[in-house]
């Protein structure tokens, strides 16, 4: 259950306020290169405390490797990645430790489990997301070395939408914003919210390109089927579409249909996907992100007596999750990727007999 | 990969113009009454043929239960449903069985298997929806003990939205309508595409009433990301929302956030589930399905040579994917709910207790 | 729980007694030419009613292709198998129907799920070996395409060993003998059981041949792991050996180390593998199969209303499951070699450059 | 592929030279009190270095508690726990980097994955069997809530067979020994193979008690496919039996089958398994181990470059792998039965309804 993935698969572990975060990414092919620099690099971009559009909270998140990595290259054992905590303020924590926050897990948790770790929502903290970020670290290193890239950024926010996408901009934008031209109105969105103790919703745009045919396993692990199931599991997120999306249901056949001639396909609204099975085309995806819910406007809500209580938040919190939400739907979509690169390796006579003609 | 689900699992298997399309359910609990009457019912509504507005194909589709069942009722072993085909017109394919159809997996199922049964798409027909759908029945049956309930419709076709739902009237309707007051516009949508040998696309509504809370396995076994990817993964899907879903990502944190008071909650922006465990309000999900790809217009394409060729399909298909739609997804929720209640169960040392106390 | 196996799966299902027994084979690599006449062969080796050694209970097993095949090539899609019984004589457990048989599964499954198929064991009846026996012969066909052999045979019957084995033949033996100066004195055992009204256990010895190294995934798919949970799990085994077995236990290390040279391996202790993956040496399994429960003898057991009470059995068993065992220890050893060929073939980088680069 | 267990699931990670070994157990229900000690207690009885009978190294093996643990109670979030290594002294395997042991994995896992972590073995090495034991801590904990007790101790050494069992006696003797008129006998064996720089054998008993019956899923999650698998996986390990085991194979029907009277099973031939579900007699185990591979006396081997080479192993190893191997087969069985028990949970809409009655 907390394991994510078939063969290129990540088991995470650890709380907000706990003593570590961390995974185990299991299956990853012997040989490819592995460094920590690599790996906290990718981690460095979801980092909080940078900017003023996320948290102000400061986690230095620095990921050790503590197996599965021998002489700087992976051996086929598992690689277990741990996050250390800091510095975590559990006091922080003491005014709402018996009421549910409206909008988080603690209401779920509790009726599910009858106990609840509170501090910063225990498990059901984004926190957690670090994990995943390290563990999507690996997958892209491996996606690499087929020329296979994972690009994400803010494709909208509030309500305000790119026009156009340049995911060559996004890493240099504050905000991962893909449309330089909406970015200031897009930033405006999210500080109008936190001025006002409120917070705002996004929509994230993931592209993978250059990923292989063949990509997805029929019928119960199609490709958009695994990314749809493992982008709608991120904190937040409440709708997931691929390639026309919401929009195809509007069309017509003839509209959305993708035409070929020789060269290939002349249009891509599939996004990239048919029948479950990638086409060679890029895979778009659209994420969209609900309002963070940690907001300091007061809010009603029950207590773990059921009792109906007034509260405000304190701390800090990020105005727009979708913003570091674009990173880790980068580091899901390649998990997926990368699972499905070795899945489909053994789907073919053809291709076992690539492998084991040498021997 | 042809398999379903976790503890309530379904593996599926059958071509459309193959010997038998069927499934294995297993993990159904011992117990449980179960009859092929019960389970034709369920298939009858996805049954082609009926109406002008779904494929004339006719295909009985009776089902047979071969194993699991003794009685009448579960006995914890597998349960084998098989649908044995009638009258496979395989020559309705050999104009197509070396080209492409633009929208459907020929290419793709093509370029990874490097081979492909071109009858009516083989693996990737929508005529496996059955197995799904009969196996689907036997959830809803369990669910049905807990007096869960699982109701579908169409929200909107080609754009025509319901203004309002009404589940009680989607099952007399010819095109499972969920508004009575859009359903002759909806009706005109999907004929007009017919009669221009074109198709449209619709939208499907799921609301799952009466679920205890507490369903959902975090972290990767979410209740929203295991309905997300199972909807995600029906033929044609494009795109999966839960509560507010797209909207989410416009409003503020104040707008969406679901405040309680002592009787619980106030709101339902959350779509019942929150940090992926069911908060015991209603499920809803919404399901775009893109336009059927099989239209009559001519259309450019590749054939398996690499030459870009055009043609025009000939035979009976549906006009709109998403009104049979309607039954396959209400058939994986309802997949998905039994098996989140079967994984739920072991959750706490309480739960257990209450099993192994009195042996 | 009807599931093995992890890449090269198979769902079984069935009952003694009921309309059919099969089983579907999920992950068979596209392009393997499979027949119907092929499996039936593999089937009719473990056919009753065709010796003394056996039941003379008659069963066609005709096994049918429902899906998956296509031209007589898989196609990457499902194979289902199905074995529709014939002249179930129900009528034969009328007078056990509610006493639970000695050293049957009656008592546990009733005790399970509350309610149990008595008709001949129902879900636990040998009966369902046909199933994998038919999975099996497609794993076969698989592993012949890399040269790699899976043969079997009877080591011993009530103790009579085989002093040599020859599996060239253990075919042409009406009870699979390895041993042909051992023959007389193993079918006497079972003879002399067989008139005293009761049974004999037996010893079955598997070998595989041309393994490639490199099979098993540690640490929890580790080879040895996976072959001792697959056969342990055949019904009426009671111990599973490999290479040495419970010999090794008995030897120091000097002895039962295998030393190499430059050509490799100077002995084979260890039975084909260390650290739970294949040398490349001959694979070598005992497994041991206790007396067919099914005796004449009167016996005593308890009743579902907890009442002692007498009994004699009646009908046609087999006098040692042993001998047609050797069958589907064979095809489970088979089944795991295939799953384990597909599993390793992403284990490096290497291996999945030799996939992806030609695309 | 480094995960065991379905819902009561361990994952584990490291070598025996890296930073740390360790594992995240998941899906332990909420509720249950864990603390370090208990988990320690477990560990420090597989710890070396304390007996002439085993390996001489000092390891403290202290384990931390990362996550999943909230006020000495679980939350039902995965518990991680590392052991970070201390003292490696790698340079003891610079003479053997580039040669195969005999009888270890150095061979199988250069030739699987094309790079090896020589230190010690890396991640074959017995050494991460700690974690085993560590997570089979936390099963027992669980299991000793339902009263069921898992025993295990040395059975023979060498040959020298326990005439009878003391479970109470094992835990006080410095080699588990089981039978204490066996014990000096059993002990020479190890001193008198220690002397010659050689290595021996042994058979370790493990013994579960008061399991409830129904525990077991059949076809392939059978109680004893389980064990046998789980156990076979053990480093070293080459037989496993149940029961009767490789007896059960001499015995006729009548000698072997368990009847009943009024009150239950007169006899346990079967050893607590029948159809691959628990009787709720005790179950036996013997589990056959290797001589450690790891010898003084000079051995002939082969290197990565294929040559023929001497060599003599230095450094300080168990001279009986069955001691510890005791300890590690229990934890083993326990985390069998931890995850059978909550298989078995929700197998009947009986146990399902007295979960979700109350809500």
């Amino acid at each position: 259950m907390n394991r994510f993935g078939t063969r290129f698969s990540v088991t995470t572990f650890g709380e907000s306020h706990g003593q570590a975060i961390g995974c185990v990414v299991d299956g990853v092919p012997a040989g490819l290169e592995i460094d920590e620099s690599y790996i906290q690099n990718e981690l460095d971009k979801r980092k909080p405390g940078t900017t003023k559009f996320a948290t102000q909270r400061k986690e230095s998140d620095k990921v050790q490797i503590l197996s599965g990595v021998f002489n700087g290259v992976s051996t086929g054992a598992p690689i277990a990645l741990a996050i250390f905590n800091e510095n975590q303020k559990s006091n922080d924590y003491e005014n709402i430790k018996s009421l549910f926050r409206p909008a988080h897990a603690d209401f779920t948790y509790f009726k599910k489990y009858g106990i609840r770790d509170y501090r910063g929502g225990g498990r059901s903290s984004a926190r957690e997301t670090a994990a995943r970020v390290a563990a999507g670290a690996i997958a892209k290193k491996l996606l690499e070395k087929f020329g296979i890239k994972v690009k994400s950024g803010i494709f909208a926010i509030g309500g305000v939408e790119a026009l156009d996408v340049d995911f060559e901009y996004a890493p240099i934008s504050e905000i991962f914003a893909l449309d330089k031209t909406k970015e200031e109105a897009q930033k405006e969105a999210v500080l109008r919210a936190k001025e006002a103790g409120d917070s705002v919703g996004g929509c994230v745009f993931v592209k993978i390109s250059n990923a292989p045919f063949g990509l997805g396993e029929p019928l119960y692990d199609k490709l958009d089927a695994a990314l749809g199931g493992a982008l709608m599991g991120i904190n937040g997120v409440k709708a997931v579409e691929i390639g026309e999306g919401v929009n195809a249901s509007k069309l017509r056949g003839s509209q959305n249909n993708d035409q070929m001639d020789e060269k290939g396909f002349l249009s891509n609204h599939a996004g990239g996907i048919l029948g479950g099975i990638s086409t060679g085309m890029d895979i778009d995806l659209k994420i969209h992100f609900k309002p963070t819910p940690s907001i300091f406007i007061e809010q009603q809500t029950q207590n773990e007596q059921n009792e109906s209580v007034k509260f405000s938040l304190k701390g800090r919190h990020d105005p727009c999750i979708a913003i570091r939400g674009s990173v880790v739907a980068n580091a899901m979509a390649s998990l997926v990727i990368a699972d499905m690169l070795l899945l489909n390796a053994a789907c073919t006579l053809e291709n076992l007999k690539k492998i084991y003609s040498k021997q």
